[in-house]
């Protein structure tokens, strides 16, 4: 077979804003490998299948003065993130990660970083793996059961309600006997959102998000992956005893720390606001989730929804289009057909 | 005995900052009453003893339109909060209320406003019931009981750590097995910090609160009684999992809604934030807070300070004091030595 294209996507400067594609990040095709005879040193080969464009990507595009809370890509490497691979040649053991670099072949000394083997439903199709079934479904899951404490007839909103996250969220509120409120930034997501079974769906670019909770609420279970302005209309607009799970700050992620100008009244209503990030909860939700979800979405009874991309090359557009919004679903790069 | 003065604190204007003695609230002694003859209709009279000047007197001095989170005063009525009385007269029950309004003697139709029957341990003064063994107590041992998840050899960091509830959180952090660190405003309140516990206490207006809590974080509970930038530096400086227990803003009651800049750190920290307050707590917490804080309260085991002023001619500077942060310890009006 010879040596063949091992195509990368690297680091290349931290952007100021928005993450440009060819500047902040830089595809690259210049490399080669012989996949037959690379050498493994006792570990494995893997071919790159299909990669998840995270908004948290952003969040490592940071200098290390900056603190990040993630640690930040190396310039001149290239990116990681979540992903699927297949083992082509192993020396150690037959695995299929989901977490890999952003190239087209690498070789792993062993599993690192929190790879693990897949145990796959053949009905599913491998994207969704990195969405409803994989950390995207499990977030809000885990989030979702840990910190709702969701009650029938109770208000839930949502925003990035079209997102991998709030399109689980929007079904486990209703699931559980809630009036869904979901917001996102087009038409189309509005008729995404509704389809899945929000209650009121809404374009935040065209209406007035206090106007909306002011007539709906007042909210009992807010769902964030937003941050910023939407968390003091929210605050606001909380029913006493009110949750907020706070998912992301994706519209603070290329603008730094967001803030919020009410935040006493949640001493004063009271609140409760719950930072939701999943590695702490998987040894509580993991296997639950895995009996659970997965053969729902296989069923068809839970719903997702993909926008899918082909070509390592179009790493960088699409992660400038999470950033942006401009990802019609939860965004996913595949980089090579299953081997 | 005839007719007797029966004096007021009536509330007099909305204030636009602190609240004014003598615009704000006026100590007005024009009114009589002779208190045998005093017409009960059902009811019963009581005699004011001991008055509670809390932070959150400042939050019913709002005007109605700017929606306050507790009923507003009337313009020209009595102030109203947490006290003691003891009756003098009775057509329907004998009883010693924990809440009475700012004025001498008062027939009340029945118990109204969460009055209630006060047990009290007799080597304990009247006073500390509206102090560690009354709200302020109980709000501090049901919201860290409820919230704090404290776990031995964690750090805890208290803000207004000489108040009436502040006194009680850095005990029971200590209790718990936490290092404590403390702030307040003075170099006597730093002392009493000490002594009741606090490993590390600090004056906030001479020392760089960052600097403290960079150098003995990070903070796994924070108790905030203060709000504002102290929430950002906790935010800052709290452990990974960190709890916020928030309880009050007093730094802002004067000066509208008090922000954080860095609340996207608390999803991506994560930390948790839960608003403090006690009435949904007392079903969970009231027997068990009664059978264990008092007893130890008078043991000497629990230690609480308090600034006492006699004359209810003396509520208005009390309740500016209190705001501004130079009352002593808890702040506490003795209208009457026991009837």
């Amino acid at each position: 077979m010879g040596r063949i294209q091992n195509a990368r996507v690297l680091f290349n400067s931290v952007p100021e804003s928005y993450p440009v594609p060819g500047e902040t990040t830089v595809y690259d095709p210049s490399q080669t490998i012989d996949i037959e005879a690379e050498p493994l040193n006792g570990g494995f080969l893997l071919k790159t299948l299909v990669l998840s464009i995270d908004p948290y990507l952003r969040n490592r595009m940071q200098k290390p003065e900056e603190k990040p809370n993630l640690p930040p890509f190396q310039i001149g490497a290239p990116l990681e993130g979540i992903g699927i691979g297949v083992v082509l040649r192993s020396e150690s053991a037959g695995v299929e990660p989901d977490f890999t670099v952003h190239q087209e072949y690498a070789v792993y000394p062993e599993l690192v970083g929190g790879m693990q083997i897949l145990q796959k439903l053949p009905e599913l199709p491998l994207t969704v793996y990195v969405n409803a079934a994989g950390i995207p479904g499990l977030t809000a899951y885990a989030g979702w059961k840990e910190y709702s404490e969701a009650k029938p007839g109770e208000i839930a909103f949502v925003t990035s309600g079209a997102g991998a996250v709030g399109t689980i969220v929007i079904q486990l509120a209703k699931q559980a006997g809630m009036k869904v409120i979901a917001s996102a930034g087009s038409e189309e997501k509005v008729k995404f959102m509704e389809s899945i079974g929000a209650d009121v769906a809404f374009n935040y670019k065209t209406n007035d998000t206090r106007a909306v909770l002011e007539k709906e609420g007042p909210i009992d279970v807010f769902w964030d992956n937003v941050g910023g302005d939407v968390v003091d209309a929210a605050i606001e607009f909380a029913a006493v005893g009110g949750r907020l799970l706070e998912c992301g700050s994706i519209s603070g992620y290329n603008a730094g720390h967001l803030g919020v100008k009410n935040f006493s009244i949640i001493g004063s209503k009271p609140l409760h606001v719950h930072g939701i990030l999943v590695l702490p909860l998987l040894p509580k939700y993991l296997a639950e989730f895995c009996t659970t979800i997965p053969p729902k979405l296989a069923s068809g009874e839970i719903k997702y929804a993909e926008d899918i991309s082909r070509g390592l090359d179009k790493v960088g557009d699409r992660i400038l289009a999470v950033q942006k919004g401009t990802s019609k679903a939860k965004a996913v790069v595949v980089v090579a057909e299953e081997a």
